[in-house]
């Protein structure tokens, strides 16, 4: 495994796999992996011949009162963690070197970045579109492995590479969960045991979600209705948004159909965490279409 | 010479020719291809194996009011130009497979599209900025050629292409113009012989400000007062900018120093057009430093 800390550097050894006409798989990550990236990188170690992972903590997709700087930052663990998953490089640029004097250049993605998370992070998407795009000019992978953890992150990234005709192609790997329900995050390592606890709420709504619509429930108004009483019920879990929406264009609907995104943000002390669930019409066994 | 439609055809066209080690020049254009152009068409030929045009008027350039409509799109006499000038490939993509239905990701370029054209034409330098990256990415460049003659449009797209890490090279040349002066323009065949002669004030308030630094004067604020009133004399010519900045950072400057941008624009009947030059300080033959 290599380690790459220069922008030039990580643009030249790709340029020249490419030329080999070697296929690399890319997993950009803000680092303190856990089992969801693991099932990114297996991915991209599946796909590609080689197999990039890109740490950088990103300071443009961060607000002002957000938390850029206490972020976790466990370098050498990371470090240990692709080593032994067998990847090829990782990338770990400076933020002086990916943001140097003079910046200016931001890829803007439009509307689809102000809701949902973007209500209450303005700017966010503008830094996560610019910084992956960075990211692939730099690494030039042929797919790129994103989890669906990050829901809308995903729906611009795939947005954004139609619009700008990039060549790249994005796979989007499952969230995966504790055994409890919660969402794996690099920042459930900000939560006491307790907040830990009171966490499971998230997860147990979109599970209240999901039954709702298996049993014939329909009206989105209704259903984020039941999710947020859940969640209200216990006090120390501030809502930031519980919302359903189309995946492909992130606009809220009205009634359950097609493909839909339930995705909510909650405060729990000073750790926002954000989960969801992608519902749609699937035939599961001899039964009719459920939705699922 | 190959006439490609399809930006799906013209991306594989190019993955191919890299993959064969053949290095690409891209001259982008809006067509009605004039001396200008060709001077880029003949240096692209010089650097590269293989030499793409494109040819294509890019509707989120153009402001509401503006000339996108009538903006003349002689394809025939373009073809026939390029053919004669041995391009290996017309790029002449239809708007509705550049901009597709969703189309969303905007490449923003921050304060230096706001300056100059960017103040009466709001959005442009973002358009400019989107289509040119978008090309980029279709057509894969190893070097991309540009015309001084939009002298923020170069500016710009050097600064996108160092923020976003593309890996194309942007070569510049100098303004092709008529005997008379006059900078050569698609949009020249907008005037009447009057207008044609009327605009002859635009090159010869630039020749002026040229005189006047070699003169020795170094206020921005009396040079631009001198161009000003030499083109209010003709009340045929209305002014949308004159000003002086330097080159690199588009900033307005005080005084004369180092690399500056002496550019304007201006309004001739229905017709905008623009004008720049660059004094720079050179030692010339014998002489001490002198700015030319």
């Amino acid at each position: 495994m290599r380690f790459i800390r220069s922008v030039s550097e990580m643009q030249k050894i790709s340029s020249a796999l490419r030329r080999q006409g070697k296929t690399i798989g890319f997993v950009p990550t803000m680092g303190a992996l856990h089992e969801g990236h693991l099932s990114l990188i297996k991915q991209a170690r599946k796909d590609n011949q080689i197999t990039v992972v890109s740490i950088f903590v990103n300071p443009i997709q961060f607000g002002p009162n957000e938390d850029f700087k206490r972020y976790p930052r466990p370098i050498k663990k990371d470090i240990s963690f692709c080593k032994k998953e067998k990847v090829d490089f990782i990338f770990y640029p400076q933020v002086g070197k990916m943001y140097p004097e003079g910046f200016k250049t931001m890829v803007e993605v439009g509307e689809m970045g102000n809701v949902l998370c973007g209500l209450t992070r303005p700017g966010h998407f503008r830094g996560v579109a610019t910084v992956v795009f960075k990211l692939f000019n730099i690494v030039q992978p042929d797919i790129a492995y994103f989890g669906q953890k990050d829901a809308q992150q995903t729906v611009i990234i795939k947005r954004m590479v139609v619009d700008l005709n990039l060549g790249v192609k994005i796979k989007v790997m499952p969230i995966m969960r504790e055994k409890s329900g919660l969402a794996l995050s690099s920042r459930n390592s900000y939560l006491s045991a307790q907040e830990r606890s009171d966490a499971l709420v998230l997860s147990g709504s979109l599970d209240l979600a999901r039954n709702l619509i298996r049993k014939g429930q329909r009206s989105c108004r209704k259903i984020i209705g039941q999710m947020k009483s859940l969640i209200n019920a216990n006090p120390s879990v501030r809502i930031d948004y519980v919302d359903i929406v189309d995946l492909d264009t992130l606009k809220p609907l009205e009634k359950i159909r097609g493909k839909c995104l339930i995705a909510l943000a909650a405060r729990i002390g000073k750790t926002r965490l954000i989960d969801n669930i992608i519902v749609q019409r699937r035939k599961v066994g001899d039964s009719p279409y459920f939705f699922v």
